[in-house]
């Protein structure tokens, strides 16, 4: 257990440094979007500019990290939003991400979109964020069809893609017209997730109670 | 009846020219994506790189006519396909158009995510491009809602939405992984716009034939 213990001295001290700068880029990000500056970032820790490049050497490094980040903040939210109705609380919380922090929404469309290009930086973070996120939600959704929550006739997989399609799309869809209500949308399509009435499928708890036991 | 024949003299053949010009431009970038450079383009035509210009002032302006060529030639092919499933055929043909020509996805992609950005000569074509499109999937949905063929339980916006936002994360998706098999997940996806059993809703002519008249 000794080698999981907390890093102690400088290594401690590095550790925290880089999660100040990560933690100012993300803030900077989302309140300017990508014009943020690595200045504005810099200052806002208290050091240089060529400091921020021993944590992070290239600016597309920093950005990725905060990628990263928001993706974890991003699910957090969603999670803890969970309640009586998990799927669509989740689905709006979500959308509900994504429209409060428009800054950070556009650097992820405008760094998935250059990463298509095999030779982007970025290309190979997002290969595989978008299957590690398939997997993790194909998981979810399997789960949701033993239960009875979501519908059994369509592959778990396809169900997965196509709701991270819906959150991919809505979010474009959004940042072209600020006016569309996506959470609304997001809803609807929960709602085409639920098992068809008479597939003999609905025995979730989402539905009429069962006898216990 | 005059005003819309058909223009003649130079006026014609500079319309021809255009054409000649857009018709280029497609194919390069078809083949090369967004490398295709300028030059290419007027060799292929055999103009002056500054004719280029004359048709379409900026890269910008040559590259948005593209798009919008991909959209009309992406829509006839789609509504070629309709047979005898008319919602899945037209869907799988829309993910297949875009396997087929790569570099035109990709030039989508990112104009689309570059024009978030309220400043950018492209916001404004998204922008109506995106209300058109859902104004125009909408009243097709509400179509199909009345024959029975798509659920009429959620609005037809939402649903109308759910199909764009669908068709471009897929589009993404497929990007950043071409073993994605998107064409089945979009079948997928348009066997749950379908009516949900014992919705009462199943008069369409995809459902069991209902005596004429």
């Amino acid at each position: 257990m000794t080698n999981q213990r907390k890093p102690r001295g400088p290594y401690r001290k590095s550790a925290e440094r880089r999660e100040q700068i990560l933690q100012a880029a993300y803030e900077a990000i989302d309140e300017h979007g990508e014009r943020a500056s690595l200045q504005d970032i810099a200052d806002r820790v208290g050091v240089t500019q060529p400091a921020l490049t021993y944590y992070f050497p290239t600016r597309d490094d920093l950005l990725l990290a905060v990628l990263e980040r928001r993706d974890v903040v991003g699910k957090a939210f969603a999670v803890a939003a969970e309640e009586e109705r998990p799927m669509i609380d989740s689905m709006v919380a979500s959308t509900r991400h994504t429209t409060d922090h428009p800054g950070l929404a556009k650097l992820y469309v405008t760094l998935s979109a250059a990463a298509t290009d095999p030779e982007s930086p970025a290309h190979r973070y997002f290969a595989e964020r978008y299957s590690g996120l398939a997997a993790e939600v194909t998981e979810y959704i399997q789960e949701q069809q033993r239960t009875g929550e979501v519908r059994a006739d369509e592959p778990a997989e396809h169900l997965a893609r196509t709701l991270l399609a819906v959150l991919d799309g809505l979010q474009i869809q959004w940042m072209h017209d600020p006016t569309v209500d996506i959470a609304a949308v997001a809803e609807t399509f929960t709602r085409m997730l639920v098992p068809p009435a008479g597939s003999g499928q609905q025995t979730g708890s989402g539905q009429a109670a069962e006898p216990a036991g």
